[in-house]
């Protein structure tokens, strides 16, 4: 393989574009000074349509569970009760959180690669009145899946006064995030993945509501305490250190994200999921997701005749093409590929050649280009719509 | 198109690895200080081989044609009379700058697209016994085509005692460069093609037979003074300022094709000429060069039924590809592909998978996905046979 060529197509951490990399190098300033008074004022209205909100998105220096947990100790008080949403390795990280503050809560588990039912958390709520918060994942990363976060807030509101907390980590950014308009608590996300920066950011915008219950919650809480970020940023400023480097990244990115317009983006992670399906539908290889459960960020593959891993190294070893595999155990069975953030159908169809050849090197009987034309016959059927 | 994505596959400036743009954005240093003493150390060995010579390589700042003419005014004395072998726009070049400097030439044209045959510089020699020195060029980058160097080399010794000067612009760092072994007495080329640096050096190695004759010649020059730099050189310093922070990026670019090995250099960048040509051959799109003149670093195509500019167009609006167009008359007529320096196989069937959407967006009838199969093919079969 060529040196120094990196393909990195796993679902976060995610490639960096070039302008956002020299924004991120920029010499260091004082973090108390005008300079990042006005970073952080040019930053915060920008994020707003990102997370669909008129509420402000504040910024955590932490990474993705960092921001979960925020959310989670900020939202639940001592003795609450809560439903956690379980559709993957990262639903079962808020269920993991949870534990380690010893609160109470329900677990709906939903097999991995299916996306959760509305009716069945509406049911769950019925039965457990108590409930003050449901927890769910919208792009569950460690499989693809992409639930539907809107039909869940609606049937939350119907039946409940809970807070919807949405786990928006591989989401957000590259799937529409509608938070007002569907009616969701809380979003967190991460800096690393279709925000296309480095980790080290966690983001969480919340409702009124929300902040009504995490005004009134008395548990302890100090780096996480959002009150602390909210009362900061009224002032421009932050209540700790803030990751300046990542920050001028992030003000770069939500330039480059207004360039080319929130619809736009969504469209071409649509468009890139759309083509990566295709391809393997194509070459007869089945995808884990149905179409109604996938996210647009992130596609897994579940192989029936050959093992992912060795497909995996197969490409890693003759392009530096990186894959994920399966998490928990989902180990060995699946491979993951990330299209999202700084990702174009361009890149798409460089992947799927590159996975076409590797299926070759591993002894995998395909028609080489089959999966690249299904791909590319999608791009031209949907340009030609535009 | 995805902002800020740039998919450069013209013959020249060409990307930039990662590694070579941090070692580039090094803080500034004296260039009289130890520092670059220990820099040009380091760089000056390692050039050798890429060259294919035990003499020492000479770096100058300046373009790719600086080099040209550095070698024109060190080696041509006043009076003397030259053959200049032309077979596209960089031939013309050194013609260009003979006439600047009323040297008398010999032109021997051979048409566009093809490369010259030996037999023809033996027999211009035999005409003509007072030819001092023979100017001809590598790889064409008008035209994609690789001059058989080696070969005219051997005829030039048999039938005379001209030097025989190369400019190996878009050829060194890509196609096999055995000045030494083939007996070539000049190669001159420039960092912005092969050997994956931004334009701004200009290197040029000299046989012992040349530098005689160099020493000899008593045109007026100053900047150009190749004399001046090879002394220089012995105390690991430079006659005017040096461009240093290119020099930084050399010294990575030298690590890099250390690493990858040389051999392996020009075995990829066969494969990619291979792959390419595969491709418009399976979809019955003709190249411009024949098989056998064909250059391992750039591929000239010649339409017959479509508008090559309507096609970079097209994939330049949807992809951010940018490819080249056709030079002089050529305007129009062809299109060029670079596939060198820092450019994969994998990066080539991106190229191909784009341009086979470009064909179709732009009304050309073709089976998707057809190119790059034959592309992967030939992938595939060349690696099962290291």
């Amino acid at each position: 393989m060529l040196p120094d060529q990196q393909i990195l197509r796993i679902p976060g951490p995610t490639p960096i574009p070039p302008r956002v990399q020299r924004a991120m190098s920029q010499p260091m300033i004082g973090h108390r000074g005008d300079e990042a008074k006005e970073l952080l004022e040019d930053i915060t209205p920008k994020l707003k349509p990102v997370f669909g909100t008129e509420e402000e998105v504040l910024v955590l220096a932490g990474s993705g569970t960092a921001g979960l947990e925020t959310a989670v100790v900020n939202t639940v008080k001592p003795g609450d009760e809560v439903l956690v949403i379980v559709t993957g390795a990262f639903g079962d990280r808020f269920a993991k959180i949870c534990d380690a503050y010893e609160i109470r809560y329900h677990r709906l588990d939903v097999p991995w690669g299916e996306a959760v039912h509305s009716e069945k958390v509406a049911h769950l709520l019925q039965q457990h009145p108590g409930i003050s918060a449901v927890f769910c994942t919208y792009c569950e990363t460690s499989t693809g899946v992409l639930n539907p976060v809107a039909d869940i807030a609606k049937a939350v509101r119907q039946y409940s006064n809970a807070l919807v907390i949405v786990d928006g980590v591989s989401a957000v950014g590259g799937a529409e995030t509608k938070m007002d308009e569907w009616g969701v608590d809380v979003v967190v996300t991460g800096s690393q993945k279709a925000l296309m920066l480095p980790a080290g950011l966690t983001f969480i915008a919340a409702s009124k509501r929300a902040w009504k219950a995490m005004e009134e919650n008395n548990r302890s809480r100090f780096y996480f305490d959002l009150r602390k970020y909210r009362d900061n940023l009224e002032k421009n400023s932050t209540p700790f250190t803030p990751a300046v480097s990542l920050l001028y990244g992030l003000q770069e990115v939500l330039k480059l994200l207004e360039e080319e317009g929130l619809e736009e983006v969504y469209r071409r992670h649509q468009l890139m999921m759309k083509m990566t399906r295709a391809a393997f539908q194509a070459l007869d290889i089945p995808l884990f997701t149905a179409d109604s459960d996938a996210s647009p960020t992130v596609t897994a593959v579940k192989p029936a005749d050959f093992d992912p891993e060795m497909l995996r190294k197969a490409v890693k070893e003759d392009f530096g093409l990186t894959l994920a595999g399966g998490q928990q155990h989902l180990k060995g069975q699946i491979f993951r590929i990330g299209h999202m953030g700084y990702c174009s159908p361009a890149d798409v169809l460089q992947t799927i050649s590159l996975l076409e050849i590797g299926l070759t090197k591993i002894g995998k009987s395909i028609e080489l280009g089959k999966g690249v034309q299904a791909a590319q016959e999608i791009y031209v059927n949907q340009e030609g719509q535009k």
